[in-house]
Parts: structure tokens; sequence; C-alpha cells
């Protein structure tokens, strides 16, 4: 056996496995728990031992990490909309658009987590939940989950 | 040799190697430099190219690269404060949590960083430095150190 | 053949594959688009499905993924001095330096992005774009890019 058939054989066998979540909110902003979506791909990959890249593919939405609150939820919001107001005379508006805040808002929760995979399964904190958090919605959006590992 | 046999072989040598790094701090806010924690999980690891994923397992805490400069730290807590003050009538109170305030500060700083490794190295810059943000400390808890790689 | 001879073949073809962006921006804040620098490193590396790691390796600039629109890259750059103001009596100057609010700004944008690559192209959304956000230029700075896949 050649080293050229091994890598092939490597090549086949490195699990690398990729999916997508999509979206369209009723409202222009809402923050939907997708931890569950995320376990069930990393479930279907087969990878034990790894991680999950879990990332907006759209620029006005974020995924990020915390309690599944309601009331910590709400906060989240009006404490985004005090640091990055809607309605400010911002210059991407010049171009047409209207959701210049959206993409401010976005850069504060952050567009992407990593997310690690031991024995089978997320390995998650007791609290820690995925959101994905919309800030102009209304139209269909998606986010990238890549799983690697072993 | 089947290929079977190849992908048993072969997920017995990739590397990944998970472990856990403890914290109690004294204060409730402290933010304390990890570094050398990670670089002897890396090296413990055998991983001499790839990545480490350094990431809070709670909502409360962060995980962050910057400067060691103490005065620069302090600069950090005064901003977050003013970013993100305790003591609003917040939403996630009414649970009979005090904690809101720490939620959005590690939010602003982040909950993980993916660390490069190279040439059996944590590949970080001159000043970079990873740290470890607590802002509701004076109990237990973790952060998970994932590495993979060759 | 032994499982030793099979590890060693093993570590000679998973592709992981560094490289360095280097900056000396013109002024001392700058954002450079870079989404065709990155995509090059990912081609010469082979990988054609994994992630590419972007990371600022200096504490005073970041990586991010936005809009490439210049009304809203003045919209971040205005944002971002209202949130962490340039000028302010901060510690960290104590020490003789007098960039404090690079620090902050880029700690809100972010140091570091992982990018998917899915079919060997840079998986990003529509209008996804990365950036390289200098806030203390004029000096050789870098960014380091590690692609692992398959």
């Amino acid at each position: 056996m050649t080293s050229e058939l091994e890598a092939g054989s490597w090549k086949r066998t490195l699990p690398t496995f990729t999916d997508y979540l999509w979206f369209n909110t009723k409202n222009r902003q809402e923050f939907v728990c997708i931890t569950d979506e995320v376990a069930a791909i990393v479930q279907k990959s087969g990878v034990t031992d790894g991680i999950a890249l879990v990332s907006a593919m759209h620029i006005t939405s974020g995924v990020y990490v915390n309690d599944w609150e309601d009331g910590l939820i709400q906060d989240f919001q009006v404490w985004l909309e005090k640091l990055a107001p809607a309605g400010l005379p911002y210059k991407h508006h010049q171009t047409g658009e209207d959701n210049a805040d959206a993409h401010l808002k976005r850069t504060i929760m952050g567009h992407q987590v990593v997310v690690p995979i031991t024995k089978g399964r997320l390995d998650l904190g007791p609290w820690e939940q995925i959101f994905y958090a919309e800030f102009d919605g209304r139209r269909k959006k998606r986010v990238i989950v890549k799983v690697m590992g072993t």
C-alpha cells in the first residue's frame, strides 16, 4: 500500500460535516434558541470529539451563547438599543438601506461561536444555550454549522 | 488491510485533547491571565500544529486576548461598568438574580478565543495574553480547553 | 504495516497550513478588506473542506466580518469613537502609551473570525467580507491565517 492510497483513505474518513439552518422570523428583531438544532446536526455528523462552528451568513444577524431566560433576552434588546440605536442618520442609509443599527448590534453580540463536542455531545456548561439573534428579519437567512473532529 | 481498519487507526491517532480549567475567584469581578495554563494543556496534548479552543462554560464570565498591563485591565473594568452598569432595574432580576450586568459585560469581552498552535507552541503575537474575565465570581466555574490538530 | 507507520503517514497528510498577512497602514485607524487574501491562502493550502482561523496578532487591531460599504465603515468608526473614545485619562497611558482606546475598540469589533471552507471555497454569505480593523497603525503588524481540514 502506497502512502498515496493512505492519504486517500484518510481523506475519506476525516469527519467534516456541513449543514445550514434557515430562518425567516416574523419580527424584525427576534432571538431564537438553536441549541437543539445544532445538537441534531452534530449527532448526524457522527463526530464524537471535536468542534462545531455555528456562524451567521448574513451581516445583520448574530450567533451567541448565553442564558435562555426571557427577562435577560429583553435586557439584551433594551441594552443593544441604547448602545446602537435605530433611527440615527447613519451614512449607510444613503445607499437606501435602513438597517445600519442591525450591523452594529450584531457586532456587539458576535456573529459566530465555536462549540466543543466531547463524548458525542455538545460540551456546554449548565446554562449555556446557543442563540440566533436576528436584527433585520422577515426574510430568509442562513446559519452555517460546520462540524469537524473524530 | 481494509479501509475500516485504517479508519480505526486514524481515529486512534487524530489528536483531539480536552481539559478544563477551574476558577473560584475571591472577588466578584476579577481578570486572570491563563496563557501559561493553556500552553501547558497544549503541550500535554502533543499537538504541534492546530488550534486550541478556550471557552468559558458559564454565562457570566468571558475569555479574551489582550495586554497584560494592570492599568489597561482597570481601564477595561471602568469602561465595562459604563457600557453595562450594575444596579439597573434589569428584567432578569425579577427571577431573583442580581447579575444581569455580568451577562452583558461578558458579551462585550467575548466568551471564547481560538488560539493557533504552530511548531508546538501557542502562535501568539508579542503582547497577546489569554485572560479569564470573571464578572460574577466567588464560586466554582470552568473553562474548557479543546485542542485539535496534528 | 504497523499502526505507528500509519500514524506517521496520517500526520504527513493532515492538511494544516499557516500563513501570515502583514499590514502597515498609512493612517492610525484604517479598515482593510482581506477576503481575497484569505481566499488565496486557503487555495494554496489545498484544503477543500474545513476552517480558516483569521486572527490579529496585535492587541490594538481586530478582524471582523461585515459589509464592504464605505458608508457603513464610517458608521462603525463614528460609533466606536462614541463607545470607546480616544483622549480620556486612561490608566494605561501612565505607562507612556496613548492607545488605550484602540484596545477597547478592537474588543468591540472582535480580534478573530473562523471562516468555513466548503467545496474548496470560503463558505461566506452573499454580503460577508472579512476585514482587518487597524486602530493603532503606521507600523508593521500581522494577522495569522491557520487553515485546517481535509
